[in-house]
């Protein structure tokens, strides 16, 4: 019978075992959910010390997780480490020591952040930036909004496209759940659920710094503006992006069709992608439009992540992926 | 006792009768609400086609809709023309002839379609625009996204701060009454919920052109980008505005506290505005930061409405206040 | 102008100072907004230690939260006692002690709960229980859950229509706001969105006992099922009761018009109410229907009030208006 | 590589063709998308006749509509008929004339319908259900609703559990997507959004035929009350059921686990279920307690499912399963 066969077959091929520190936040879970699913990894911890003891099912499996400090980090080859912004340094380097590999998801050691360098975990960058990841031992993962500016800039970026002393605008909206699972008055349903706000406005959002840092890298000298949005959804990040250009595209759809020919998660659409064409996918959905009625070449972009997969748990199970030298899109969810 | 004496108050004061022609839609509906709770109006007639022959009970107060054809238009002293866009103009005529002023909420006679000219009705645009409507005898009642837009950029336009050659981006967010309520597919709950998503990308939204007229009306030559998106909410917009500036505003919030100083529908505050602090009011919430790490000056402005409220309704009776020698503010939620 | 007129007027009549104890609630925030907008209460003082000296504006008016301990009751003609359950009892006492009249809106003093009886706050129960009220200096405000439900069943009960040995299953959702807004994980939006589930099941919850102790002074001595729901949205009760008949009603609806024929809070309807019926009124809606294709005579009844209105706040102000010697109706929305 | 090795295995096992009439309503869509992840089926046509030519992406496969009548039914082993009520019954006959065997998600064939007889396609009501589903030509697939309650009552009416002349009360609550898909203004986003409502009150909904046959044929005679309610979520079902017993059950947890232990696709949990714990599974998940402060004995058991999984398209392909000799998990998220 198939469903045996099937079964069987997941017990036959030899698993990587992988750890999961900081599980009970809502990246935390979403990994263990891919990790349950997943064909060659199999789930050695997951740690959440406010919850330790505590059995939660996620895609059909049940976790138990446990404190931080009960953990066997050797008992892993690899572990993701999705604790908070400034807890997670240390944890990367105790990893280390017990001879793990990591996928850091916190903001730690991403581009601009000061800390020694390590490869920055998004593959679409370029053959580069895939072999650095392929050979790492340590990967930043990239922040949400990031990931879903990043990718539609840098093609231009590379291309010499964007206009020199140029303001690129970036307004992005995320659901909540990019706020985390702490409960705090703000997020209760009866303070968001018919709401809509911006927050970090005047350019002071953390994810300013790496995104900054890779335009810098790539070349680029323009202002960056970014202003992230608060949705009342649960997740998704939208990305709405005013790029002014040297010169027209012709065909912007075209333009990043042949960027990303052969990328397995970024889809180019003629029509603007919206949150529910990538939920629970790993993908970038992009599209692009010269503007109507400007005097000077501009270009608009719409770009739609789940906040949750390609902005946090996929990407970082397609660098873990990566970097145990297994097919990039195994397990995930295109 | 108080509520006999506040009653017998509502029907000494003599009412002025006003009639509401597509009055089934949510525009029309917020409309004849507003009317019930008005002290100096009375509802006359109010019509939906389709529905002619219903009743609803809005605001306490039972209305029966009746056919176009079969509403007396002369039993009004101003008529709401809330009909769809391009059907506007021969009812505003019809009830001109009938001998009643006209506050016209399509996009038919406002700024830039190529009609007559009559007023544009957005009071907090001068002392000039404001008396202009109170000697009209037809107003165009302003779309709900060029109020949430024009009120950030007018008092910069005319301080002279905004750079030559400039590129200001508007990226705005409305809820689903902003389509309206005929039944389409694409507005199902189940469609928009947990959804987000950009539509009229390209610079191809109707509601560019007053826009555009009245941005060049005040001396701009700015390019304007303009990218709308439709939330999973019932009613507002929050709008958030780049400008690039000739100089730094010292401080950006008081610059609009200035401009806006006596304005009862005007509330400027500290920190950017959300939907939830004007459901229901008929008040444009501004807030205003200087972006940090720009190289340009650069300013941002978010500006939240109702847009059933400040955005088409609540203005349109803002607008026949002042026609009919009125206080501006009377049965408006500040 | 009328403006003026209006303005005028309202501070021409001689208000009656009142104040609020817990304001920072869902609750005590809706009365606040509702004694703002009353043409015979000002607002004494309204308490919220947590967030004292924080200022919100509610309905236009600002308002400035002061600690408990700070608030002179003695100001007060009558006070609002919004505080937890267990909370309540000693501050109705120095309410009491400062010479206040009190409406206290938490569960310590309703039917049931063995303190000192003091009146039940639903006037709609009958003329006592309305004569009762209007002479207390003490009325206890009744559960949200309740109000729902027992208006639906006392009219049955008191015509002897409940067959005896009756088992009345009522089940209720609600919006969130019935929760409170102290932060806590299952009342995030991503926890409650696109979410439904019962809680206090096998008749655990808390209103269980007023609606007992109520329905049994009526002489019913019925099994009461009552499981309560969380709904996906702010505000809102709808309760869906069975109840056993001793013989079929040949018009249900017809039988509760009568029953309530003359109140001005209580909207009997053909067709089922639901929660959009009643938000922001202070209204019960209800339908009935008897039950086809049961051997036995069955009634269902609905039933329809937002919470925070005559759930909470508009109730507990429909009791001050008559405490007051006011018409009962005054600054509330039907 | 891992990515490749799963493909292939993909393309070497050998597939069955399937069908889907009626593909783009939601359960026809949910349907395409489970067979895209199906081991052993593949995708031979999906009809619908006013989206015919387009195409939309599923699940990652990307599926062209064709007309009904241009579906080749004989290219099919085995076809779902996911069309209107009433418009089934001519097609599963085409298709069983094309030798294909068919499950019917209307309720044409269901129980109580009065056309000729076909196995009831719940697998769990027994050893003889699931025997005859298995042997079955045409299976006519569960109501939504019938799914959440039967599955409740069927094991307390076999055990003999339930008092006579008792009335079972069940309250249901759907996500909209149970509505379908047509535009219609009473499934729009701002209608639905903050509201919820009861529909088919008094024993009116179409689906109490089949729970009411289906009850009978296992032996009751219970009255049975069925209100369905409109939640404002996409997704989800979740009952709530008074039984009035015989005898108090000691434990009613571990009477429901003891009744279907080894039933891969019911869970019964010691808390109340929730929407949210059966999003995108293929499961009934239930829960029981009895009620306290009652003087006959009462049992409330709550079942949650997702409406387009096991409430249609996950039970469709379950039994689409059994009829095809595959193992009844194949395919399906538990």
């Amino acid at each position: 019978m198939t469903g045996g066969y099937c079964m069987i077959m997941h017990y036959t091929v030899n698993r990587i075992p992988v750890g999961v520190l900081g599980a009970s936040g809502y990246a935390g879970r979403e990994l263990c959910s891919l990790i349950a699913g997943h064909p060659r990894f199999s789930l050695a911890f997951a740690t959440a010390n406010e919850q330790r003891g505590q059995s939660v099912r996620l895609n059909g499996q049940i976790v138990t997780f446990v404190a931080s400090d009960d953990a066997d980090l050797s008992s892993a080859a690899l572990v993701f480490c999705a604790l908070p912004h400034g807890a997670s340094l240390p944890w990367v380097e105790r990893a280390r020591e017990a001879g793990a590999k990591v996928v850091d998801l916190s903001s730690d050691l991403r581009p601009g952040h000061g800390a020694p360098r390590v490869p920055y975990g998004m593959p679409e960058l370029g053959a580069e930036a895939r072999q650095a990841i392929r050979g790492a031992t340590v990967v930043a993962n990239p922040g949400c909004y990031p990931t879903s500016i990043l990718l539609a800039l840098v093609p231009l970026i590379r291309a010499d496209l964007v206009r020199a002393e140029a303001t690129i605008v970036a307004n992005s909206a995320s659901g909540v759940t990019g706020a985390g699972n702490s409960p705090k008055r703000e997020l209760l349903f009866a303070e968001v659920a018919e709401d809509f706000r911006a927050y970090g406005v005047g350019n002071t959002h953390r994810h300013l710094t790496e995104m900054r840092a890779t335009v810098a890298a790539f070349g680029s000298h323009a202002d960056l503006v970014f202003t992230p949005h608060l949705l009342p959804v649960a997740r998704g990040i939208l990305s709405t992006i005013t790029v002014p250009l040297t010169d027209p595209l012709g065909d912007a759809v075209a333009f990043y069709r042949d960027a990303y020919a052969g990328e397995p998660f970024i889809q180019v659409s003629d029509t603007p992608p919206s949150l529910r064409d990538v939920a629970h996918r790993n993908v970038v959905a992009l599209s692009a439009t010269m503007l109507a009625g400007t005097r000077q070449p501009t270009l608009l972009v719409t770009s739609a992540i789940d906040n949750l997969m390609k902005g946090a748990s996929g990407q970082a199970l397609q660098n873990a992926n990566l970097m145990c030298g297994l097919d990039e899109c195994t397990g995930l969810p295109e």
